[in-house]
């Protein structure tokens, strides 16, 4: 839908990154007028949503530098180039847990901050899981920390700000629905 | 919680925006190697959970430049200097929508892009809504449609592919699991 669209008339490109880009364009607003927009481009991610043969939610903690604090989340990585979103949630449960899973099925994508940045996150279901007997190094700059929970201990978790990302509360509240036999997809 | 800090060496400042700025942090790994840190600052955020009298769910569509096309969302803006987040909901859902609330309340908060960004969503749930005789004159550069649909329609929406955006899924899900009577706040 191109409603309200606003007409690029320049595109600088600030910097570019490992992992994000960023550009501020100057547009032409649906009056006529002009304005600057401030744009991240991010090559897109996954996350998975996974629980262990006990139902227990399986989640990591790491270190996130913008946030300058460790934060717990579901499994999650950006896309590599020339990866399908199913091959990267393979690999970042991989990496990031040591799980396999026999199955892994498409849930729901979206943007995360979609006012200032282009990131999509696909999110996947992994069922029948099976922790191998190698895990799988990761990114060398990337340390996290296994943390299983039920689903009861992560909704309280949310409650008491324990867990506070977007990704993970969006996957708890679907397995809560979930569990109320309430299909949601 | 601090697990696996990273030590920032050294900080470049790359870009100053109106709504984001852009830093580059060179840190210290837990293993003692150093990597570097792309790191979108931004000021916060507000969104508003909002149905009307009718049960139907109050949402926004408008142009995202960062994703060339427009997409609906519930109602959301940036904190503003000075702003606490509750004044935020108000100022954004009466400029956006046109709506009043007699009351708002504090659903959760969390981040949206822990990965690359520092922005916190403020989530608040508005209720007693009524149209204001005089739609505030909001942002000069945003132009924004209404959207009002049931919360049966809005779930179809998500499967579509209709609505993809984190905070506008998060309500959805949020406002089915307070229809099951499955209180989560």
């Amino acid at each position: 839908m191109k409603r309200f669209e606003e007409k690029t008339i320049k595109t600088e490109s600030i910097f570019k990154g490992k992992v994000i880009d960023l550009q501020v364009d100057d547009v032409e607003l649906p009056n006529g007028k002009t304005s600057k927009r401030e744009l991240v481009k991010h090559p897109g991610a996954v996350a998975i949503i996974a629980r262990t043969d006990e139902g227990k939610v399986i989640m990591v903690e790491q270190y996130r530098k913008p946030l300058e604090k460790s934060i717990i989340e579901i499994p999650a990585g950006k896309l590599e180039a020339g990866e399908n979103p199913e091959e990267t949630a393979k690999r970042e449960l991989a990496e990031e847990t040591g799980y396999e899973a026999d199955e892994l099925s498409f849930v729901v994508s979206y943007y995360t901050s979609p006012g200032f940045a282009d990131e999509k996150l696909y999110v996947y279901e992994a069922k029948g899981l099976k922790l191998s007997e190698n895990r799988l190094d990761g990114d060398e700059d990337e340390f996290v920390d296994l943390v299983e929970v039920t689903l009861e201990e992560a909704k309280q978790m949310i409650k008491q700000e324990r867990i506070h990302d977007a990704k993970t509360i969006h996957a708890i509240y679907y397995l809560l629905l979930d569990q109320l036999n309430y299909g949601i997809d």
